[in-house]
């Protein structure tokens, strides 16, 4: 590497983060400088250089893109998000399309076919090799969120009764094709699965050493047709890189990589946290989801809690003459209504969480329940005495609610208490009855638990009015 | 293994999941049946092994620890959780707690110590041989949330020229005493990274060339003070199994590995979720957080917000009058104010997982106002229509709004396209507002921009009807 490349591949290199390195770059094409350009690619992390492809032009892409050595064209392709991938797929030449494809590791090109529209995705495992294409359809005709569908089914298997020489020439043999070679799996002479053996005991062991020596038959496993959050909770439980994954006769069909699972706890976890706030999950950036997508994501739920929300209408009608002859009554309607909604969407929060988490199953719900309740009374008295105070205080200092201030106050400071614990009963009890029904728990959001909460904290609220306030305001 | 005990062993590895293992087990306990538990424990994985010893009862737990093989034993404790690591710290005697603490990884060590109190860690710290304490302490000097704080100082380092014979002999030499070998790093004399090399490449690699000959000089590193963020990141852009860490001068000083990056992936994500509940983090399980920490850490919030609520009271005494001459303008209120917090915590929730997945920045708020500002204007649009019919229809079968029903039926439509606008403007900006501020975005939860929106909502909703009522209602 001469000392200029270098200097400028400093400069690439610390000035990437910011993706500021655009100038440069878009000089050397604007200039066609291929050249220099595949020598300034060749020292560089392809993900770094899927990035700088991902940044210019549409149309100059598939320049650049071409201009990589092969192999390195292979895993910088990997790299890329799947909009990007598309655009390449579609103008670069067939045969160029079908060498990628052949050429990516087996989970990621599966999670680009799944992306695609069905069209392209049959043309596009028409270009596969008849090999890739079996391993392709194979791995799409798992459900989706299943394991299947993010295991790779290139892995190193070995047999019991091989001496650790032949294993360690076998991962030489073999060990190019695959991605993670650190954990090796024992299959029986039928191809089920018996053991796991790290790639560490195998060079410590003895060269003339059988693998059953090295066997203690314990280890953790998958099906291929387990969700993908079992897969997340044994990596995090056991600790592990690579998880082996079989059929329902524990046949060895594939690999799970911890490199996948950071992935899938990712999109778990934005899908928890969208839904929770009372967004249908959006599956895309929110940056680049079109616009009339995310508009819908959103429309569905917000009508759907307006709906519900109505119902405070109709609940306040019932009330109006109340209203009416009390108007001071109004003033702590959003106050108080605001108040259950906030505890309760602290109480859905933890146990939602709680519960994704597995620290909390449907068993714990009655534990839950005597805790939440006793929660509402505390956090309920903590504002029910601040409410009092407030209106108390206005009252001395301003007249400003009437002679009867102090039954006002008591009425605001009960239906704080009655409210809050509504609030932490109904935010905590809604997810365990969501999963109860077979329901994602996070769909218990907050606007839901809020808008459930409105309502009922209305008719709380004019209840504890008539009982303390008849015969003086109402 | 003979067939009686492996029919017991697969009757406990069925069982598991359900934690359903104790009775089994416990009988062994109380007839203190040492040489069948023993055996029984050998053929099981030591996170099972953990999970059985933390459901039994605590007088119990030291003794069923104290007869685990010692190596396995060292294992086991690794798995336990940190309350049982204390109890059973406290119970063994001191000879055993040492040795304990010497044999577990350093990483492991650090995350135990970190969480006990200042007593006990300095007790703990003078149970180490000299050269663990040095290792322990230098890890603790790291700053919370470092990557310093999750890095192993055990990694494989080698030169560059070294043979891959060297290199080999070296891997059986160290390997076994190092956590993750997949990835080894290259130093030069001074001891300063300059590579890193899988173990895979030194694998397929001729045993007499040299190391120098498979370098690229391509990696990724770490800073220790960087933050832990940080190397989330790295892990996902690069899709890695471990990182190297350095110091500012660029020398090796550790390892991050994936498992630990998934356990603070999980934690970060619980924080996160927490706060945009409104609830403080909590630090532990929902389940085992004591009581009063937890009503401490949801009254905090609980009491802001309900501060923040009360001037929806003194909004509301200012159109006391308004009120009072038109009544039915006080049933709309819940519906009004609550679409303004839903929409507003929709866009939060986006927003807010859109910047920690690192998708947007803060230069491109302008770029998401529009967008939000638009999305309002259609989803105010779409809720304000609804609200519209409702009233109409209403108004014609049970003449409940009064002559002045469409009136009154405009002013919640436009009052609804305001509100919805506000809200998502501010749901969504106030993220970017923290961020800039040096505060976590996710400090902007659904109550909290739905407190702002209350206030902001009866304002815009009053003025409205002031505006189109003038003469009729008002």
């Amino acid at each position: 590497m001469n000392g200029n490349i270098f200097a400028f591949y400093n400069l690439i290199r610390s000035t990437m983060i910011g993706k500021l390195v655009q100038p440069e770059i878009e000089q050397l094409i604007d200039n066609r400088n291929w050249a220099m350009l595949r020598e300034t690619f060749a020292d560089m992390h392809p993900a770094e250089i899927a990035d700088i492809i991902a940044d210019i032009d549409e149309k100059d892409q598939a320049i650049v893109f071409r201009i990589l050595p092969k192999k390195l064209s292979y895993s910088v392709f990997e790299y890329l998000d799947f909009d990007a991938q598309e655009i390449l797929l579609k103008s670069l030449g067939q045969e160029e399309v079908s060498e990628i494809l052949n050429e990516m590791s087996p989970d990621d090109r599966t999670e680009l076919l799944e992306d695609l529209p069905g069209v392209v995705v049959k043309k596009l495992l028409r270009l596969l090799s008849p090999e890739e294409r079996a391993v392709a359809t194979k791995l799409l005709g798992y459900p989706e969120y299943s394991v299947g569908r993010i295991m790779t089914p290139d892995y190193l298997a070995i047999k019991s009764e091989w001496t650790i020489e032949k294993v360690l020439l076998h991962v030489r043999d073999i060990g190019k094709k695959v991605e993670y070679i650190d954990t090796i799996f024992v299959r029986d002479n039928e191809g089920k699965l018996v053991d796991e053996i790290t790639l560490k005991e195998i060079l410590l062991a003895k060269p003339d050493s059988l693998v059953k020596d090295l066997m203690n038959e314990i280890y953790v496993s998958l099906k291929v047709t387990d969700n993908q959050e079992k897969a997340i909770e044994l990596f995090k439980e056991y600790d592990l890189y690579a998880i082996p994954v079989v059929n329902e006769e524990n046949y060895l069909v594939g690999m799970v990589t911890a490199d996948d699972v950071i992935d899938v706890i990712e999109e778990e976890n934005t899908e928890d946290i969208q839904k929770f706030g009372g967004v249908e999950a959006l599956d895309e950036p929110y940056i680049d989801t079109p616009f009339f997508n995310m508009i819908k994501k959103r429309a569905g739920w917000l009508t759907i809690l307006f709906l519900g929300e109505l119902l405070t209408a109709t609940a306040m009608g019932f009330f109006e003459d109340e209203i009416a002859k009390a108007v001071i009554l109004a003033l702590f309607v959003p106050l108080i209504i605001s108040s259950g909604g906030n505890s309760g969407s602290q109480a859905a929060t933890l146990v939602i969480r709680s519960m994704a988490l597995g620290e909390i199953t449907l068993k714990d719900w009655w534990k839950v329940m005597k805790r939440e309740l006793l929660s509402g009374l505390m956090l309920g008295t903590i504002l029910g005495t601040i409410g009092f105070l407030r209106i108390e205080i206005w009252s001395k200092f301003f007249n400003f609610y009437g002679e009867h201030s102090f039954l006002v106050g008591l009425t605001v400071a009960f239906t704080l208490i009655g409210v809050v614990m509504w609030g932490t009963l109904s935010g905590s009890m809604l997810p365990f009855i969501m999963k109860r029904l077979g329901f994602d728990p996070a769909t218990s959001s907050a606007p839901f638990v809020a808008t459930l909460v409105d309502v009922t904290g209305l008719v709380i609220y004019f209840t504890i009015a008539s009982l303390i306030l008849a015969g003086t305001l109402l």
